[in-house]
């Protein structure tokens, strides 16, 4: 079991470390992330490389009884970089070119930073490949940031060429015939910029799903370079970010999320979400890692929060559903920056320290928990951005809805939280909620589903390209919807003559219900 | 009477065509509005045009039996003209250069759109002017796309010249004084573009006003070239809309408006306002026509609302407004793109095809209605852009008041909203609420009245460059205002020796209230 | 004692000047600020000048026994200017170069621009230096226009050479080894403009900090070619004012504010600021000018609101606070333009005329009040910059909260609001509210106090570059904070065995108390 932190040891004077090393080992620390936002230090002017320090804390580490979770720093490129590659700053919708001073400032699909990305992994690479403390490699930092630049424009008509092969079948796909959106030739398809209305969904949605794409380029370009431990990039979640994570749980050694909802109904809904992504993406036993959160704190409307559990209760939520370690950000408090008032184990009034030591102690003798859910509810990443659509009947927030499934299926036992495709094999019940999009595999997928199966309104509505699918459960829910209102959302459903599919139940609203006090299938 | 709405066949593969002809048949449908988002269809590149597929939807509708009002394309020009021609893309206030990808992407003064503009519509008329499917010219779509561009600084400057012939008359009108604004060349003269603090209102104001003439320009260039049928446009009602639809009213061969709104008292409201610039611009009887409305449902905050009213008795509330004609948006619902959950009369889930056959069925013995009112309510665009001037006293929704005061008034009978210079010879009562912006010839107008006239706070209060008019009223209303709160609004009125005009009640507050229970004239 | 207004007579024919004149003497006016926003006037095109118009306004105003407050016209320069000099218009965070059309439209870095400034200031100086009705310069209006256009950029630069000497020293001081900020090189740096996630608040800080003083280079040059008057500038307050007032009071030769409260006890927190700033600087008795305020309205968030109080009523809460008198923006209300519509003491409908008819007679035999103080509060500009850094453990409306502390002192008798560093002799009682941001001589500066001190939560938490100093109170509030809590704050305390210093008393939250109810020190 992993417990530990983000730990930024380039913030404080050498002489800090050897006291951080010596709270780490009271605390029962054995992995602390190393090097997320240091390229500035590791790698000073373009030409020179500075690693004794970090060979150092590396070294003391280690000495310790520490891994290390090595981090290529790629998520905030220096100041250097910034002034001398200009075109590799993000560009937002309206064309605003964004400058250096915070963190993230990088187009993914700039060459030269894609170049100067695996570059700083190479040089990690070859210098601590083989170093005795390292566990685990950690890719960049929370993959997510948008850009709308030419680099991305060029990129985005390759990435759609490939999908697409003929501007026709983009054509059909996008349903340009709408507001004479018809594309004769590839270059003149933009990127979803700045624009007069209503964007068209459809491509917002491709550009998610290439934005998603550029990055996992980005992400295996680094991981190609790097040897010698498991490779892994810490997910963030949350509506805004443009990455398919379950896609990705295919591409990362082991899955590892960042998490920071205030209550425990979201830190139970991230775990089990973290662990179907694991689940479907073949990991062992859905094995997964926490790999951040706030030490004693939840970030609330009204400011920090200090929470009245302890470190352990907070942590049994995450280890009791499959986590392979605790992580904090961070070790200690930083003294200055954007985060200065960000929680951490050491340094920041509270007593969160002697909580962790209590904790680290009792990871030591316990082993990753086993999970066995005969439930599953289906969370897909895809829907919640279609749900972001403009102009769509009602305004749904998918992800508090699935969360709200979620809850009311786990006061009753383990649940999933599966994304479309993952093995239906073991589950006696499926909730299906609001599942908007849907593509044909994801179609035969429900169908190869044999026990009870709920579906809620919202469901099936269109394809993979936002193209309306109506009646398409047709066949599932044995009616079809002859009139729908959206405030709240009502279907009327005509009954068919061959009937519901056995075990099917189909909820014409988007209210969560008690499936327990439901009689299925009536 | 016209009955129908949007028909977009494009969308569609031919096969559905027969089965939509059929259907409007079955409904009674006697017009539909073809080709308003199909210009990347009609000139899928610059050098050609393909009217094929239009040829074979007119020619099917007139088999049908069913009219064709058909519009220019020019609302939404296509992906290689944006492309070829990039200075044609609209700019923001603060100087974001807008891109394809939704619809109204264009600027209306860059001499390439005009061009293009021209030369579709130029196209259209040669191949379509004798169609016998042919019963009206729907130019272009919903005008009021804003720009800031360098053309529109040229055109306005052009604009400006004309109204003022000399700076100085400008600097008078626009108050250049104050804040140091006097301009000395009319090149120094820019579009109210984004700005440190407040901008100057008769600028804004006169910019608005340049706008509404740029669109008619563009308007009156294609209707020069089109032949056969009356030449319309669609109204789009809306405070953000820089279109003086009063003065419009002149130009269009028929009135037509789209309309939204969720209930019935807003219906009721465009109606009357339709009838009323109608009436002002001397179209007979004041007919009109509801060009696009909903069918059986209401946009709402929360989303789309089914209606508890059947289409027959939301249609009423137009039809007995002098209403020529109902028309949805639209025919079928959408496959795909940003409208794809707009109510529709087909393929959107809901049994309002039913109620469209029992509508159709009932228009096709039904005469527009004679609207005979004796009481009027003036609405004047000017005054409601004038209210949104920066740094007002208290913030007034001047549409909302008038409707207010509409419904009141209606509840006791036909009403009319009429703009400032209508004719004013039939009505018993008049009512003008908060009309702050007042002409000399606006003055003289009001003054030619001579029924039961009702003035409430808020009007007459400057000149058409917002220029203040302190007691312009005074010999009206027999009073001086000698004290004034704003939140709320209260004035407080000295008596002038010579009284009030016969028959004047001036209500110093913008309260509506029951003027068959306030004594008028007391 | 000083009793007048702004006056624009370039608004009006010559025609009225006379009437206001005589008006002016009707109200006891004995001081009329001219010339504030006249630069178009002055200077119509960029080598002409105009000055008989001003000319003969200063003979009239002299004749009629009136002074003059002469403004230099800086703040809103010419149309002809910003067309010359489009590199000296303003560029917002996100890159948005503004256009003319309002006022403030500069960047008071561009080189042309102070050029400009200080010509027309000498033109003003040479002409109007010697007439007798001058009694007081008034450079510019209203400091605080923010930029950061490319000349900010150089000149940021600068003045961060000059204040951190070595760009090692800043990287130190901005904590740039948080998220890979470090600078290797001065030009590296950049304002804060629009960046990706959150701004490095010592960086943000800091440019607050070159705004203020890039405003007070433009003062003091037009101040240095300025003669035969005492020279100030009016003060606009509000959170969003990157000018540091206290520094600034011993720049002026006459601390003057504008001031727009909608309330009593904004005024009195207003006037008892701005007398703590003009002793803090050294200015006798600590003397003030009230040189703008609102007649006979309040600006509120539902519109104007005529006050219940009259003007002598309202102004004897800044009379009693030492301001040596009591001007109104403005003489006669605008005709036109932006603020047409704000009150004014002639011209616009209400009876103010008459109450500062009465007022002004009352002035006559008035002399500045003496203030004696025995409690003080400090406001610190800074500490207010700073609370509005991102990502702080609560959100903290330090001006509103120290303005609580005032009115619960207030209304036991007299207090002082000072800056850090103020003469603390005086006090029997000082109260520091959250004064988040305390520099080594902030803290020294705190301990030379010996009388009753009372620190509340959020104080002495940062140094001045924004990096924490945990524990920095622990000798004077003998206590440690072993934890605290954002919502609400709650500092949980452990006593040290040196115990709190004699008269300090430390209250752990954010509330404000009735000091007089606590037991101090207990």
């Amino acid at each position: 079991m992993y417990f530990g932190g983000d730990y930024n040891p380039e913030q404080w004077p050498a002489s800090v470390w050897a006291s951080d090393f010596s709270l780490m080992r009271e605390a029962s620390v054995n992995l602390v992330t190393v090097g997320v936002f240091s390229w500035s230090r590791l790698q000073p002017t373009p030409d020179t490389f500075d690693f004794g320090w970090l060979d150092e804390v590396l070294d003391g580490l280690h000495e310790a009884g520490i891994g290390v979770c090595l981090a290529t720093p790629t998520a905030s490129p220096p100041p250097w970089f910034t002034r001398r590659y200009p075109d590799s700053m993000p560009v937002t919708r309206e064309g605003v070119r964004l400058t250096h001073g915070s963190r993230d400032t990088y187009c993914v699909n700039a060459p030269a930073y894609r170049a100067a990305s695996v570059r700083i992994a190479s040089e990690l690479a070859a210098r601590y490949g083989t170093h005795p403390a390292l566990r685990l490699w950690h890719v960049h930092n929370e993959y997510g940031t948008w850009c709308f630049c030419s680099h991305c424009a060029l990129e985005f008509r390759a990435w759609l060429r490939t999908r697409y092969s003929t501007v026709d079948v983009l054509n059909d796909a996008w349903s340009t015939d709408f507001w004479s959106q018809r594309y004769a030739e590839w270059d003149e398809i933009v990127p979803p910029r700045a624009t007069q209305y209503l964007r068209n969904p459809a491509q917002e949605l491709d550009y998610r799903r290439f934005m998603s794409d550029s990055f996992l380029r980005h992400f295996l370009e680094q991981k190609a370079v790097l040897a010698g431990a498991p490779v892994t990039t810490n997910f963030v979640l949350g509506d805004w970010v443009p990455v398919d994570h379950a896609r990705w749980s295919s591409f990362v050694d082991l899955v590892a999320i960042d998490d920071y909802p205030p209550d425990l109904a979201g830190r139970a809904f991230s775990a089990d979400k973290a662990r179907g992504w694991a689940l479907a993406a073949g990991h062992p036993a859905g094995r997964w890692l926490l790999m951040e959160h706030a030490p004693g704190y939840s970030h609330t409307s009204s400011g920090l929060r200090r929470s009245t559990e302890s470190l352990s209760s907070v942590a049994s939520v995450y280890l009791d559903r499959g986590a392979v370690g605790i992580m904090y950000f961070q070790w200690r408090a930083s003294r200055g920056g954007a985060e200065q008032w960000h929680p951490a184990l050491v340094g920041f009034s509270s007593p969160v320290f002697a909580e962790a030591c209590s904790l680290g102690a009792s990871l030591a003798s316990r082993s990753p928990a086993d999970v066995s859910a005969d439930v599953a509810v289906v969370y897909d990443e895809e829907s919640m951005w279609a749900w972001q659509s403009p102009h769509l009947p009602t305004r749904v927030d998918y992800t508090s809805l699935v969360q709200s499934w979620h809850a009311s299926l786990a006061a009753r036992g383990p649940v999933d939280v599966i994304p479309v495709g993952a093995p239906l094999g073991g589950y006696r019940l499926l909730v299906v909620p609001a599942l908007y999009l849907m593509s044909a595999s994801a179609h035969e997928w429900l169908r190869s589903y044999s026990g009870q199966l709920v579906i809620t309104a919202g469901t099936g509505l269109v394809d993979e390209h936002l193209r309306m699918t109506p009646d398409s459960l047709a066949d599932l829910i044995g009616a079809s919807v002859v009139e729908r209102d959206f405030s709240p959302w009502l279907d009327t459903l005509a009954p068919l003559a061959a009937g519901a599919r056995e075990g099917v139940t189909y909820l014409p609203t988007l209210d969560v219900v008690d499936l327990e006090q439901l009689t299925l299938n009536s």
